[in-house]
């Protein structure tokens, strides 16, 4: 048993650095988990300049989602036992070869999938599914919207949306892109770069439930186009979150907005995410009904390069990292 | 069986006159309503000047609300019979003798309320409880604040929040008012021309669910307001629906914003507010826990001076108009 781990640590100068670390413990409710892969967010991007700290308690290092196996259980952690392999949801931590997670945060490594593959799941699932399923009650039947339809919260919210019987609409910067966004089963993928989104939706008779983490001018856009009783939720404002409304259709039409963030929450507020993701669209994944979308797997040397792609926004889908 | 009827009619100079039109008939699922009293509402002050027009379908007379005794049924009726005394939610056509409201819009004029008394609940009770308790689903135990404490909405929100277990906050324009918004029940009511109401509420303990009808820079002020999972209802905006706003506390408080009217909502629609409204409150009007509010009763002749009351906002509850 090695008392320490290789990890990233931000540096001073914004630069990432594998050094060695003490291996965390499994305390209260948590697990400890030997990360075999981990996702990159665009999270972590904002932790790296400051912008996006770790919420008190947790691990000040980046990582919001890991895949591995569990090595050793807390005292209270239900559930899990050693050998299990997990997708975890991680408040941070998971830039490293090991991590803690609440018990309540983790699920199982679906059949069929590797570690990279499982890597890719957790943190784009969970979001889509609080958003979209639980706050904003997505109905089969409903037309739904997502931007960024090649981002990793795209690609899931696109199959988890379409596997629940709605039509889909997304938005992309590239044809290349609105071809994968069709791929993953969009109904209609528009090139925010040649057409006017909001044109668009009006014409496919608008929409019902628009996740979006665009904000800026985005957002009276989405308000223009949502439907009598729909919703708009932000889980990022990329554009800014300053901007002008006019807010007369939220009477008129009854629409709601609302946004949030999963980091910050308590573990019981997680756990009942993990429940619904688990309940409603995990097994669609051994099923092949939902697939991960895994762009590209570095290798942790490499982090600084897998920083550099999602910073670009080239990527589709989800940028991996194996520790091994 | 007279066939015509008093009604008051919008004149092109925007003046208010008594002319004699025909008695409306109940079709389908309408019940003819004898009006003896009507209640005055600000949506008729907007009407009146050509900025909410009755919805298709409905009669284009001004009148949101009535209470008379039930003088003839539509085929497709339920529940009533000629003789009732009823309080009825209409979609137009209050401000006369006699006018058609959906039998599911109605609701029995409660023990020991005169007709006047029975004019001035229906509709902010059902605005009330759509927005305050259906949508925004406030809890016993929860803060509540509404805007304008004094106003018709403002008395029966107070009211029905105290009844309903939570503390009350309320804003109001002089010290007056402040008194009387206390008497009905406000924990804290806070006069907005010499108090800072967003310092005041911070002080109290942030709220979980507004309900404003004044929009302009209340909106932001209000969103700074609102405790973690806080909800923002706005019923109008009178201060305009333009506002500059920064969304972020949308993502870290997990905050919901929406609106709505009543006004053009289906038959169906209404029938499961006013479902709401006499499930959860109806019954404490005869229990005196919840009372109708009459600051003045004008006979028809008199509706420019009703009008005139509203507009200078000096009335404290409901104006309301009788037609005998």
């Amino acid at each position: 048993m090695t008392l320490t781990m290789r990890a990233v640590e931000v540096q001073d100068d914004q630069s990432l650095k594998l050094v060695d670390l003490p291996k965390p413990e499994a305390k209260g409710a948590e697990v400890l988990v030997k990360i075999h892969a981990f996702g990159v967010n665009r999270g972590d991007l904002l932790q790296r300049i400051g912008r996006y700290p770790s919420p008190p308690g947790a691990s000040p290092l980046m990582g919001l989602e890991a895949c591995g196996v569990v090595e050793a259980i807390g005292p209270e952690a239900d559930r899990w036992k050693v050998g299990d392999k997990v997708c975890a949801l991680l408040p941070g931590g998971g830039y490293a070869e090991y991590a803690v997670a609440d018990a309540g945060s983790c699920l199982p490594l679906p059949e069929g999938c590797s570690f990279e593959q499982g890597a890719a799941l957790t943190e784009t699932m969970m979001t889509v599914w609080t958003n979209v399923f639980d706050v904003c009650a997505l109905k089969p039947g409903e037309t739904f919207m997502v931007h960024g339809g090649t981002s990793g919260i795209g690609v899931s919210a696109i199959q988890m949306a379409k596997q629940w019987g709605c039509k889909v609409l997304t938005t992309a910067g590239s044809e290349e892109k609105c071809i994968a966004a069709k791929t993953f089963g969009a109904d209609r993928a528009i090139n925010y770069k040649t057409e006017d989104f909001e044109a668009v939706v009006k014409e496919e008779g608008g929409v019902d439930v628009i996740l979006d983490m665009v904000g800026g001018d985005y957002v009276q856009k989405n308000i223009n186009c949502l439907n009598k009783l729909g919703r708009l939720v932000n889980i990022a404002y990329m554009q800014g979150p300053k901007t002008e409304l006019m807010l007369m259709p939220f009477m008129l039409k009854r629409l709601t907005m609302t946004g949030s963030t999963l980091r910050a929450r308590t573990p019981e507020e997680k756990r009942h995410v993990r429940d619904g993701v688990e309940r409603d669209f995990w097994g669609m994944i051994a099923e092949d009904k939902i697939n991960p979308v895994v762009y590209k797997v570095f290798p942790m040397v490499e982090i600084e390069a897998a920083h550099a792609l999602m910073e670009s926004s080239q990527h589709i889908g989800k940028i991996v990292i194996k520790t091994g």
